[in-house]
């Protein structure tokens, strides 16, 4: 039965659990405030920071059950590669990393409490932003008379002096360089990493180098062009220089690629699912080489029509994922279309690096539906006829003549 | 009355002219096969060619009628403008810098006929290509019984050597550079410039230098960055650090730019409207620069479901204009939408040019719905209640959580 | 500046006031917890209800400014015809009478807020359904600062039984019929009626005939068939039989004809915005005629692709219009898409109405697109060159024919 | 290798014959005008014509592989059933039911050329019309080297007159009424009947009684209604009234059912793939009745946002179908989409049909998720939480206010 949920009626809560400052005191404050138990969930999803602190931190609050896990590989293999079939991007531009990561933790902080017999979830983000949506409605779709505790929306330390003196109250450790606030905020995972807020506020202010962890600028880069292969099977890469690489393996030898070659960065104003237009910082290195790669392959490998029905629904895709809407019908939905259109998606792309630049410099494929017969500027020995484009033309332009007859003409409705 | 075409039965046709050995073969060809008036019709669309030379030939062969016309500012702010309204990309990646010159020429070339008496209109397209269509539709949408000529699908030069012996015979020069073929063929005007076919056929090998005529390389262009800024009025282009320029002035200066920074070059296997895929280079400096240009001003000015509505229909928009429907009732009416989303595209974007990037440094309008109070990380004093969001994502999961009452977690359909 | 809203601090409101029991109440519980001054508005929407006993009431309860309006004409040209230029039927089935209305009271609350200085609007609709949402998103679009009261989300009155304590002791006169509860409840306009909740609550079993208040049933209505002939104008009906009337009479005498052939019930389980499905018995006898009438002045003059194009979105622009988003951007460039492909939308349709049947007996339009001497079965003396179809089949099959080659047979994607 | 089709140069070809005169006069061309073999394909797709003298006929010609079938069930459960599941309507009113059995047909033609090791097939479909298309496209992405003739594009019986005599000089005979010219052409299977042409060109005109074969009149259907039950499990009808039937018997028993209550007349002006709109008399009674059950089946166990994303599609996919593409990656991945949706949709509909009216009085099913707790006008004992609405609400309205404050009033875009 839906509904009838009374906060404080809590008994064990999963929290996802960063061991930072903020998590902290979420765990502490529910532990204060709910009286409950609290189980930690800390994963590594690529974020590039070291879990055990974390173990150690929820430890020393007492925290019974603690799970720290590494879901590099599925992150990648289960979220991020069924995403990129679909190349993509959500308001032309961006490619969802921070998106994509939530439904991950969402599920697996439900299979945890549906193990650890916990009748709640909670999670440390703002009452603002995208990421409380994504993590609820994961939480929803997948149980769906979850309790959720979103503490940025019930409490009071709604100031970071309150913050602050709430830790000391509470014996929360606090690193010198977390006393004075953080000039910006970040998010990182395998694919991505995001900054924004208070320094990066002003769009008409470009972001200082600083701000960026993933890539070198394109300034830095080497003057001198990397050219890689990936090999694609059916829709997903699965080779880098024709060594054959697992997915976490794959993105993070893309990563790199794309960080020395100052590949990835992205400066976007972008509309957020709860109403306002916000500011992000994005840095995407290996995806961005990997969008560019799986465009390739798909230009020779896909037929006309496949691609233009994946593009036009794609819009549409990226807001699901963007809105957090991962564990619904209609994604599901959709990617069983985008899916479909993969199986003959395999073959190589080479690709030239260059100081920001992707360049697609080669495709080849067994599937390849290009053929050098029929284009040819040369005789093509009766590939093609070309009569037949007169009747091609005549039929299509048909309807256009008989409004034109009747005085629109131009096309006029 | 349509139809009843008998191709021979022709008075006097309006060829489009470039002056070029192709043409010059059509316009004497056009003249024995026909036995009719030929008039010629040569444009400035921005290709970078003069067109006196043009008019001489014509005169040597005989013509009487004789049109050499600048389109550029038409060109620019009739066809170009209006298509970046929409961020139009076919495929993902092409700017439709061939498709969007083909109906100007064939609109004139109608006027002309109009002028003239004509009661034909011919071009040199190949039966292979999509400018054949393009020509075309516009021929027939904007006047519904002219007849049309496409000498390439109906003669029997087919080959070079033939080509060439009948230039012989008719008197037609050929300059040296073209006794031998080209190594490819090249089309541009003052959006881009594009190759394709011969060396250029095998999609697995880069192109070489030498096929670039509009850009240097990246590895070419300056160390430094270039810093510039465009100012936008209802959706269009308008100024360019400052200065106040016509549409057709402000794209030549921004394909300076472009060229200089190594911006807009495209290396695309593309899907051809009669059915078979081809690969071509494709340089758009100025046209780069301004799709991001224009994404940037609208990321701060459109609202959220206008631009996604946009967006959803863009991929359609650029179908119609690749396939040659620009003069459609269906173009008509996206162009209705699309303008109606403009009026408040207003505003300035900096941007900073480097070695084939192009990146966004700042944007900035009196239009702006980006609202620092709402948005900020910091106490923004009751404009944003985040409260508010419970409920949001507590309606938006329900139909996720009924599901999931009955067994349909995680939302499977 | 949005937000701070505090809700108790309100000088005067606007209510939608209908004279019945609930706003009744609602009216004077709003001059209580309030202390403000209350503003009745009572529209004429054609809900067929005298207005002037719900002055009367409002005078009683010492309200000054009292609005009583006739905006049937208003409602029918401004919001009803715009829409049905769409086809607009959401769900596949449902004719929008409710949603339509919502925006155009919200729009009079607005503006007489402004003329007597109201600070706040408020209206009767539950926390369960979608008018709610359209009342207020219609409110926030005109008027971005104003407070809004849903007395049925705040107040404690949530049972009959103290809905009728508080008016007994508030002096509210409640007529014998009122005492038992409504065995369901109804919504009306003059483009339909919907009967819900209650009794209707059950989607496997049939209403009672006693549901139905616009229409008889087909099984009543006249054995003899009623013909009648309606004229378009560029996508609006303007005469019935001949005979020019304003939209609200036309639709008027429409309602009666669909009334006395039993045309235009509808028993449907829809979606709500807000998350959860529900049953309502819809009746809109002038709709579903009107709705008939316009698809087949559209069939014969029409362009087909921008009847394609129409009708693809007109699921997207029917949802806006449910959702509440009537003024939005979205809507409004739709609305631009729509309004440009119905310049030519003239002519006269005839119909024959029978039991329940809406049948097109006849369209003829001097915009007509069908052209008998291209379709017909008899010589067509060269209008359409059959020979043409080839070309035309073979350039639309290359693409299928290049997969199959090479294994991909059948359209395998 | 594609193209190189002499045309004359034929072996064997597999016609689609139906045993009529205009197939007879067909086979016997091919005979004479290609010297080659045919084999002659005959099939019950329930056109309600006896197929045995078709038989004798092609022995007669001496044709000496015959085949003729019984592909119903084929065509019921492979063809119609999935495209209902899409609710596919071209144009918003057409039920394809002639577009969907071309696709069975060329398959079955392709599966015979290899079997009997054809190089060739033909079929008698006119020039003018999309049939031509559909069988053809069918071919093509079956066997892309086919040869294909179209007698109707190629031969000069351009009369009725020429064909006759043809007939005489070839000894085939003339059944009586085939000597003057049918009224109309029918087309027909289990699904429709479809007349069009001649006396039926005029779309002023109401069709004669005379033209209907597979309904009667309105008027003429019994005074009482009938009730029915279809039960549906995962998308597709399974049993009527309870009994278990194989597709294309249930398809007969709802074609009886609405042939006897004047279910499933349609008089549509619709735009031909060819681009000429023509007009046509359908009956589709059994179709009518299962789009209106099945759309109720899906009202209470689709997820909004799968029905929504379904309907959004469902125009392209019945263009698709209606354009013949059903062999076409396109049409795979719809499918693919829209088979992903109605796993759960399973359950019954009870429906009342009466002169012409398909009408639903109830509809169950376990995997309902119309919840009467959630949406009930009474107390609903916390299962839904009314406050919630506001925060859903002030999200939703956030870009509206925010635009509203900036002059942009009314959802101005």
């Amino acid at each position: 039965m839906l509904g009838l949920m009374t906060a404080r009626d809590v008994k064990k809560v999963v929290l996802a659990y960063s061991g930072g400052l903020d998590t902290s005191v979420i765990l502490r404050w529910l532990q204060k405030e709910y009286g409950c138990e609290v189980v930690t969930f800390t994963a590594d999803l690529g974020q590039g920071e070291e879990l055990e602190p974390a173990r150690r931190k929820a430890e020393m609050f007492g925290v019974k059950e603690i799970f720290v896990e590494d879901l590099r590989e599925t992150f990648v293999k289960d979220f991020v590669f069924p995403m990129f079939r679909a190349n993509a991007l959500y308001e032309g531009q961006y490619l969802l990393g921070t998106s994509i990561a939530r439904p991950l933790i969402a599920q697996r902080q439900i299979e945890i409490a549906k193990m650890v017999g916990a009748d709640a979830v909670a999670h440390g983000a703002t009452g603002k932003g995208n990421d409380q949506v994504r993590f609820e409605l994961g939480y929803y779709a997948l149980q769906p008379d979850i309790k959720v505790i979103a503490p940025w929306r019930e409490w009071d330390l709604t100031s970071r002096t309150k913050l602050l003196a709430f830790a000391e109250e509470n014996q929360i450790p606090v690193t010198k360089d977390k006393r004075g606030e953080a000039p910006f905020s970040v998010d990182a995972n395998l694919l991505h990493s995001s900054s924004e807020g208070k320094i990066l506020e002003d769009p008409a202010l470009a972001p200082d180098e600083i701000v960026f962890q993933r890539t070198i600028s394109p300034e830095n880069a080497p003057d001198i062009a990397t050219e890689i292969a990936i090999d694609f099977h059916e829709g997903d890469p699965v080779a880098l220089n024709g060594v054959t690489l697992s997915p976490a393996e794959l993105l993070t030898r893309l990563n790199k690629l794309g960080h020395d070659n100052g590949i990835g960065r992205l400066d976007l104003v972008e509309n957020r699912f709860v109403g306002m237009k916000s500011r992000g910082i994005y840095e995407t290195p290996g995806g961005t080489i990997l969008l560019t790669a799986h465009r390739s392959i798909e230009s020779i490998t896909l037929d006309r029509e496949a691609m233009h029905l994946k593009d036009s629904l794609m819009p549409r895709y990226a807001e699901i994922i963007y809105n957090g809407f991962w564990f619904s019908p209609e994604r599901h939905m959709l990617q069983a279309l985008i899916d479909t259109s993969q199986k003959s998606v395999t073959g190589r792309v080479r690709l030239k690096l260059y100081k920001g630049n992707v360049i697609c410099v080669g495709r080849e494929s067994p599937n390849s539906l290009y053929d050098t017969r029929v284009v040819t500027f040369e005789d093509d020995e009766g590939a093609y006829n070309q009569v037949d484009a007169q009747g091609f033309i005549k039929l299509n332009a048909l309807r256009l003549r008989l409004g034109g007859q009747i005085g629109r003409t131009g096309g006029t409705p």
